[in-house]
């Protein structure tokens, strides 16, 4: 289930601003500010039904977002990578100020990489 | 024109998996492989405004995608990135096998962002 939570709120910082912007704050609320169903039904004043089809469309389209673009996907790979580049720069003996230009490259792109 | 033509062939190549497929063809034909308008018109045995009229609604598409996404922008700036940070691997002194390890983490994470 946290799995789940966490693949959501990630799917939604990728791809969130392709929704509608109903979809947008009701996924905002489950997934980023934990509301549950009822608690996000009765802030919006309609059903705890009507919620929950609205989370399982915006979940189904933010899958299918994925599957076209894989975002996520990459993102996970790219991460690892550039992590990897990082800490073997660390390993590296000398060069003190030409090391701190590559790290601060390598997370330049690492920042970038962070959705908001 | 030259600017157009390759900012649509890598808009295409970015978010094209979220156009139709005939919409795909349509572009593929004229940024992918330099068709004129005519050219395809009579390829599809349709009118050389029905073929303008797709291209169009598919421009929009697509640089709506980016003003959303930005993954060209982004992948922009990344690149010069990973490239600065190779270049400057290249500079220190040496670290042989550290080095080439570097190169290739870098190197895959501008693989991963060739997109195909």
């Amino acid at each position: 289930m946290i799995e789940k939570i966490e693949r959501m709120a990630m799917l939604f910082d990728f791809y969130g601003k392709l929704l509608t912007k109903k979809q947008r704050e009701m996924l905002s609320l489950h997934y980023e500010h934990d509301l549950s169903l009822g608690e996000i039904a009765e802030e919006n004043g309609v059903s705890r039904q009507a919620v929950h089809d609205v989370l399982k469309r915006s979940e189904k389209i933010l899958e299918g977002y994925e599957r076209e673009l894989g975002l996520l996907r990459k993102y996970t790979v790219e991460r690892e990578r550039l992590e990897k580049a990082l800490g073997l720069v660390d390993g590296l003996t000398g060069n003190d100020s030409l090391k701190d230009e590559i790290r601060r490259a390598i997370k330049e792109v690492l920042d970038l990489q962070n959705v908001d």
